[in-house]
């Protein structure tokens, strides 16, 4: 299950697959909070709308966009928090929490780190083989998050089991 | 109660009274995570101190320091992610969530709004006739933004009287 934070709109997409093989689409969604409204009663929206979701979904893994205090200033703040609620429910769950930084998710899904929301979209909507480009793009991204997501940890895997294969070194020798 | 967010150090101190009478300390102490645990399990631990605090103390209101992204980049964003905890876990109980800057609370305990840590601890002190100073600082630091909303939400609260009392302006007449 993929996360692009957010206060406004969280994006939440859940794939179901794995590497070299056909990737399908499990549920995709935001959940959103009024601008209007407090920061508490923002946060508990989130929280309890990442809950619902980790009911229903029940992922194997949790992936959430890492944030940089580069981005727009004004709202990186509440998109940290965001994630770090999503990063919590997870945690809390016992669930393995991953976080990839957005350029990473570009490259894994195009090819290109520079990608736009586009060109995303469009690759998420062929990759899962679906009828028309998830919306808004919260939604796609995070669906990008949980492809990037297998795709790298299966990546990372596989480099773990080589270097368990691979024969130990002994500098005593 | 006041909390002075971070994820290697937690703040928290809850003061009682009133402005204009003597203000008694309740409890000070901070919570703390491992730099070498993860995010997940940093938050959890962060979640499950404050809301042991909270379960204890009972307090009446939250006050949260306010975190700007121009801070150290490379904490800032850790530092968001807790105090959004401390604001989720207040507002899910349905208490009052303040946040107040750092030179809010400065100029309300020593009336710069530069002073530095050992004025904001030596005022914390003596404001709460105390042997000696809390430490470590966050723990200061939590009494002082505790003790900030106590005067600051008093001031709000007479401004909200008197203009409650004001004669009505009916811009019909």
């Amino acid at each position: 299950m993929g996360v692009d934070p957010g206060l406004t709109r969280c994006g939440l997409g859940a794939v179901e697959g794995r590497p070299g093989a056909p990737l399908s689409l499990v549920a995709v969604g935001v959940v959103r909070t009024g601008a209007d409204e407090d920061l508490g009663a923002r946060l508990v929206g989130i929280e309890a709308g990442i809950e619902r979701w980790l009911d229903e979904v029940r992922p194997d893994a949790v992936a959430v966009e890492r944030v940089f205090s580069q981005h727009n200033v004004r709202t990186v703040m509440g998109t940290a928090q965001a994630a770090g609620i999503a990063v919590l429910c997870a945690a809390r769950r016992g669930l393995p929490v991953a976080l990839h930084t957005p350029s990473e998710v570009k490259a894994a899904i195009t090819g290109s780190g520079t990608a736009d929301k586009k060109q995303i979209g469009a690759m998420v909507t062929r990759l899962l083989r679906l009828a028309e480009m998830p919306k808004p793009a919260d939604a796609a991204d995070a669906l990008a998050l949980a492809i990037c997501h297998i795709w790298r940890g299966a990546a990372q895997h596989r480099l773990a089991e080589a270097l368990a294969r691979a024969p130990r070194r002994n500098p005593a020798q």
